[in-house]
């Protein structure tokens, strides 16, 4: 069995100036994964015509399935529809269901007029599969040679991800014997990319050939992940679980998550499974951390609500840090998110809180205080524990990094109150 | 003068099975267009010795600046310093200022012993310039041949941003004869992609060759994007900005933004000059509308804080709402997001508010209520206006439209109290 290699090329100049980040790429790579498919090479091109030209001419040399993305929208500088028919030797037809879509749209949904721009989204090349886009008005386009597969697709997230659900991604095991790639990933804390790496070198160099071990550094954290490729997904299955085991055995003074999940997903699994709440009073991350705990699904069961206290008046009126705390040591002190973290989950009535007050940057710095400079507290009913950290990153970093730290803090005193 | 191209080889096989998203090329591109560089091609290509040994060529053969990120970690997936020194025809050698770099890290920073495999990171191909790495311990390489240069620079983004910030892009404009480029943009909302095209067909078919006209809808806005080449900055600036007055005044009705900046951003400015300020009372975006307010440098002065009130006795005990209006018309309402608004912008004091309560999905729709309703107010001490909006799409989208939209109505309610 050889293996199913895609590419993903990317059509449209904002992402060559710039001014979007693709977010589609890592989507679709994820979802062919998941059914066995390897992507190679991403590429990103101009509205162009040569260079989408050359684009699927260099692709179509190295991989079996080519998805492109972008480049279908109804202004003029979408030129993909054209340059797909003059590709593959077609010409451009009125697809009339997609003409009853569009037209279905408009009346029904946006209840505006349907212009003659409008309709053009209905005109496909005559040698392809038109894959309907139920989310919008722009419809995908498969197309078949010498036993490859092209898709063309809207770059609009949304649908973009229904077209490959529901037309693309169930079509590739029949047309290819992709075999089954398989993951298994775990999270560690407290060690640096190279100390872990010679901890467990024994296990890497042991490794079979289509078994990699790959480390994913991020947020003071290191991601390990063992990735494999077989044609029987039961012994790969296996042989992983086997594998996995023996390096969470190996890591285990390290190991905070042994699933790929978020932090904050694993944050909120735990809590849900016991029935428990947090808070958070918030000054630095201005609300990332409430975020980040409610951007999944079901989240209400375990959040409760915040108090993002930016101003120190507000952390004196909402959360009782006294006057005399903020300005003797400050607010950016110990003892300021300790009675941050004893009020909000008081008054929020939460069996944890997380509280944070810190620099962020580039400004606010004092002789005392530099920037990244983060004091972290979580409390639950027993207990409250406080550390600092010194983050030396840019405003955006540092929020994130504070926000993974109090999220493991608050991990691990969930752990400790079992 | 001819135009002066760049790639971006983004290296790592966690790009292709999409554990990442890649938010460098994105800056980096920007980062060369400032300077007059166009990115012609984006690639990813995993840690495989061929494949970015091809790239590299394919590279090569289109652009004349290539810029390589990723691949230069101190564990054995990372495979492309050896790559590099063999494609340029070097060896390996120790570079000692690298190396007493390291040492100095360890020892003073990290005061962690170094190790073996951390010394590698020292070790460069002979045939190229080290590019010193303040941020961290993987050096940037760069190589030249036949006029063109290549830089290999590290993945982690703070580190890639501070090489090529200080090493990289002051190099360049030495190095080629690059020309200028220019963009204006402004946002529009209120209008789709195709009316706001027919509206302004006559502008676009009279732009000369040499300026172009991008459309880059999101989040239910379309922002315009004219972008011009010239060798002469000057002429090219007047050339823009009279061009860009006819495209203002064109769409004015639809004008929010005539500057390339987030909403969050243009809004904050607007707080700033007025010396104003801007409270949140959140439910349903659960602390992202704060986060948007606080992400960037210089938000103190205008963003006070926020009582994020995901569960419902949040809104009763904190924000005023009355048991009866939550039992009654429920906390996603008019009146609800009306007192949530009015008490948050009374208890943190500030000259607006804006309040959100809405169903973000999957679950928690009703037969009266689906999923994507949400309520926004916004006061000032005038007045409070409410909305109610019906976003048709997943959880993380309809947080970041609540958000956006509510800065709109912000906004709105700025100007209209000057």
């Amino acid at each position: 069995m050889n293996k199913t290699f895609a590419s993903i090329i990317t059509i449209g100049d904002e992402l060559l100036i710039g001014q979007v980040i693709d977010t589609n790429s890592s989507w679709i790579a994820q979802e062919l994964n998941k059914i066995g498919v390897s992507v190679k090479h991403r590429v990103a091109v101009g509205d162009i015509w040569d260079d989408i030209w050359k684009a699927l001419d260099e692709e179509t040399a190295q991989t079996d399935i080519i998805i492109i993305t972008g480049g279908l929208g109804p202004t003029a500088d979408d030129i993909t529809k054209p340059l797909l028919a003059e590709y593959f030797g077609g010409k451009m037809i009125v697809h009339q269901p997609t003409l009853d879509h569009v037209q279905h749209i408009f009346e029904h949904i946006l209840k505006r007029p349907m212009i003659e721009r409008n309709a053009k989204q209905a005109e496909v090349p005559d040698n392809c599969i038109v894959l309907k886009n139920e989310k919008g008005t722009a419809p995908g386009m498969l197309f078949k040679r010498e036993g490859k597969i092209f898709v063309s697709l809207p770059g609009v997230p949304h649908e973009m991800k229904w077209i490959m659900t529901n037309h693309v991604l169930p079509l590739i095991p029949q047309l290819f014997n992709t075999g089954f790639i398989e993951h298994r990933t775990l999270l560690t804390a407290g060690i640096g990319e190279s100390f872990l790496a010679e901890l467990i070198q024994p296990f890497e160099l042991a490794l079979p050939a289509h078994i990699k071990l790959a480390y994913l550094p991020n947020f003071g954290m290191v991601r390990l992940r063992l990735s494999g490729w077989a044609s029987d997904q039961l012994v790969l299955k296996n042989e992983l679980n086997t594998l996995f085991s023996s390096l969470k055995e190996q890591v285990k003074e390290y190991l905070i998550i042994d699933e790929d999940l978020p932090i904050e997903v694993a944050v909120g699994n735990l809590l849900k499974a016991r029935n428990e709440t947090v808070s958070t009073a918030e000054s630095c991350t201005g609300g990332y951390i409430a975020h980040m705990l409610s951007i999944h699904a079901g989240s209400s069961a375990f959040f409760t609500g915040s108090i993002i206290s930016y101003a120190n008046i507000i952390k004196e009126m909402m959360l009782d840090v006294s006057h005399e705390t903020l300005t003797t040591v400050g607010a950016v002190s110990q003892e300021a998110v300790t009675k941050m973290a004893e009020s909000v989950r008081k008054s929020m009535n939460t069996h944890y809180s997380i509280a944070v007050s810190g620099i962020m940057g580039p400004g606010g710095a004092t002789n005392e205080k530099p920037v990244g400079l983060v004091w972290i507290a979580v409390a639950s009913a027993n207990k409250v524990v406080a550390k600092s950290f010194n983050f030396r990153f840019d405003r955006r970093r540092n929020i994130e990094l504070t926000t993974t730290n109090a999220l493991n803090m608050l991990r691990a005193i969930i752990v400790d109150n079992s």
